[in-house]
């Protein structure tokens, strides 16, 4: 089947590949020209513009969109709006906000062009694990673009089946999702990197409280030297938190138990925050997604103002002057 | 190698178990004499009193202890104390306290008796995967009953290998830990079923704002009917929040979406209040796991005095009157 | 002074009150005529529609509406915006969401009309300990308004002053704040409700620790019968919590000790939720504030999806079958 | 009547001051004879040793200890309690763990000594404006002392009476309580700090999301630029969380806007941690309360190894570099 990639980054370079890898044409294009040159070695086409792109693409056309979320995929839907034709699809496979997706795709439709937000997930590893794949859309655009998202997944593999799911969709198996109408697919990665934020907090933490474990604040007898590359190991055989981030917290402390390397500095992008929304306007409590976000705030400033009205307070009842040193 | 095995509930009855299937010798007692004989057609040795096990093992001596933490574990070991001699082992396998263990062991070490906390994780699972073990105790004892150990572990099965870990401890990869000194085998435990409390309290929430999508606070247009059994499925092929607990979720979302023959209702055991408790004795921050431990209280009342302060207060500023009804 | 009231509710009705006090005149609406028959006896000047109310002010008109924040308000705005004239003002003294003001005030400047947001606080004290403002618009607008912001607000009563504040605006020490332009009033009215949530969970978490000192789980030598409403009071002579919320909360303690005639269920306004989103817009955690929008959440629902989802959890790992009973 | 006071720093020296002003006789001692020397032309009685000062008491003798919680209050204690007679009475007015108060009266009843546990509120503001009194202890030894507690109290001042207390005990009108047994009155003190910690943090956030309402990450027509040095004194002319807290936080804000003065590190006494203890001993669902604990935490590290944690994951899983730089 032949496709369209617009944004050949990271992502986008290797959906191509497992695309190609699995049979499929693919035609790309990439502000970068160089992008779409080292593609092109591999067996793509390149394209010199989006317009170029859209017609060395046979109609009915499917053109992925892999560009940053928010004024680079809006800007790069409507371009495309105006050169495709009716029937052709627009998959947005960044990180759009799931409401943006309802907007776009009810804007498009009177131009009779099918829009499916898929929320992919699977990072530097999709290419040779396969990407995990939740969309949202019409049935009939989805349907006719599944060899597309059949080659994408990760397949069954040698996961065990999960009992109880005969006569399921057996799509969702093999790693790719019709999540429901536009929308869906973004809502529910969405969902998922609010999870994975909170899982990993969860995991931070653990391991913060085992690396102090002998902290000097500690009586002599009860303080623990603890070896937190082995425990991360052995967590991964047979306990109940094994996962694949704690996969990868034992690969990195195994190269260096202190994470010297890190400033401890950590992003967060779009979901999480659209996670919590989601969460307040269903009225529903997210105390963990929320303070993992919160977390990852408060570790890209120095102090907060909030700290300093802190300290004036204690100054103000107590008289307390609060030390300038930290630790 | 020979065991004694005092507590044959789920736990230590499947322990015996695996440790038979091994090839291992055990002696078995439980206060339920019928526990005992049950494992008794399955090859242990059963005994009448805990004396009795004593007397029908080998010097030197190793005995399991896998009754409830607390006061049972407490008396447990004080009996085994008074009849065991110098050189024999105890291990505790239940949940005990880390701190507990550390004064145990010291009280022990006079009369020549090790101790060896085990953390071990693996619930009704355990049989077949196997165990992980997170020990500790003095390198003597552990050494000595490493084949106990190596046969309750998983073994490296077909996970793949953490790159980085050449030449360190090969015990680790097989799935059990000798942590450190004692407490450090249950300290481990402990924050293990901190995390464990953490993610699946973002699982949880993660999965109440899906079931929420189409909440009818929502505007129409905005409501989305997802199925929150194949997004759990979807996830586990590929996604960054694959894990044992996403599989666990899946299984039971399978069986019913709604999960209606669930109270709501959760308990927690020693170890997700003793990991706040570390958390705070090291000042290290664990808002995550703090609030996953707080939603489980909260899960356990109607409702809390703190609420209805809090509507006192509206009504004494505002003439709020909340209403009775829920939702 | 002449001021046209459009809502005649707790709050409406009071403001028009305090305002005829001083010696103002009010012109007045509300849907429901008894609201304004019952104002007229006390001296001001019913009308029967908005656009009787609009003529029977005197250009510039000002208008003051006291409806609920969302469609009520909104409908208001248009319904006045087509009929006032130029150089008339547009009062919105309810709870609005701040970008709502922005918008609107930028959607009648063409028509000259302005546009204040009032952001009040005071409940049903106002009428008699006045009412804090703080408000947003137009420098012009707010001066002409005058007298009116000054019949509202406290004054300065017995209240110490702030050292350190010569030479500052001194209408803020009367309790009316200018706070910036359009928007500006009801977001810092925002924050104070989002603080004022947070002041109240910690308050009503403290309660709770209090009246379960003698918990049944606790060892009975450390149980601890508390008079709550004596704790409340003392609190109020010197204690570093003394706060209006403090006052109210000893007033409902020494009526009922248990609150008994309160469910429990708590109600939130938008303010709080508003308050976490402009939060993570500017990514400053806010832990506490969010935690107390949580908890009204929680308290409106027996059980939340999140905790039956824990306890299949429990199940699959651990066989743990969660008891039905609370408590 | 007369009492000694042992420890003389800030808290110490003023409740002599105040008793002394009262017409009651102190002798009073200190490690540092400047401190005893100071007070002692005040018109104190300065003693030499803890020895020298019972000697210097009549019986029945009541002691105030007013030292650092912990080994200094403990060893005082036991100081005391070697020297003095059936029928004297010590009074622990620090921060104490309350189970240390029970403990130590268990310890001294059968010596016939008295012991009261004195919570004690008021800071730096106690001289002048009194102190609130939470008691714990035997009946007899509180009624004996209470001349004492009646002088430092605050009294009832022009405080409103809270309606509904008619019939109750008068003395906590008049700023004193007896809480209940030993233990009682570190307790309460105990939970009054942490509901301040959690009013202040509340009140903190608020104004760290005032402050950053002009955020270059907001849209430049939605950026405002508040006051804060207003919006804390507007809010404390009427408005719902008008507090002591907030008065503190309008005079700091009055000095510098900004607190540069102040480095944001932020100390934690113990009752804040002793709080959390006590809500997980209980079950009490306590989030605001321990959030505020563990932003202190988290102020005083540059970052924590969660934090690296996290930026070793995230770099696992998608490849992110997280940037050096702060902000």
């Amino acid at each position: 089947m032949q496709l369209g990639m617009i944004g050949l980054g990271r992502m986008g370079a290797n959906i191509v590949r497992r695309l190609m890898r699995a049979g499929h044409n693919c035609v790309v294009f990439d502000r970068d020209p160089a992008a779409g040159a080292a593609l092109a070695r591999e067996g793509a086409q390149a394209a010199t513009s989006v317009a170029d792109l859209v017609q060395k693409l046979s109609a009915p056309r499917a053109v992925w969109i892999m560009v940053p979320a928010g004024d680079a995929t809006e800007s790069t839907v409507r371009e495309l709006a105006a050169i495709l034709q009716s029937g052709d699809t627009i998959i947005d496979g960044g990180n759009s906000f799931w409401k943006d997706d309802v907007r776009r795709a009810a804007e498009l439709k009177p131009e009779g062009l099918h829009y499916v937000d898929a929320g992919t997930s699977g990072g530097v590893w999709g290419l040779e694990r396969g990407y995990c794949l939740m969309l949202g859309g019409d049935k009939a655009a989805i349907d006719r673009l599944d060899p597309i998202f059949h080659a994408l997944a990760p397949g069954r593999g040698d996961i065990p089946e999960t009992p109880g799911r005969e006569g399921r969709d057996p799509r969702v198996e093999r790693g790719y999702l019709h999540a429901g109408p536009n929308g869906a697919g973004h809502y529910v990665k969405m969902i998922h990197n609010g999870i994975e934020y909170g899982m990993m907090q969860a995991m931070a933490e653990g391991f913060d409280i085992l690396k102090h474990a002998n902290s000097p604040k500690l009586a002599p007898e009860l303080r623990l030297d603890l070896d937190v590359a082995d425990i991360a190991e052995v967590w991964r055989r047979g306990s109940v938190v094994t996962s694949w981030l704690l996969d990868l917290t034992a690969t990195a402390l195994a190269q260096d138990p202190q994470l010297a390397s890190y400033s401890g500095h950590v992003d967060d992008s779009g979901e999480g925050r659209w996670t919590v929304q989601a969460a307040i306007e269903q009225a529903v409590p997210a105390e963990v997604l929320t303070s993992s976000l919160y977390t990852r705030f408060r570790s890209r400033v120095d102090h907060t103002f909030a700290e300093k009205v802190l300290s004036a307070m204690r100054k103000g009842f107590g008289g307390h002057v609060e030390p300038k040193a930290s630790k």
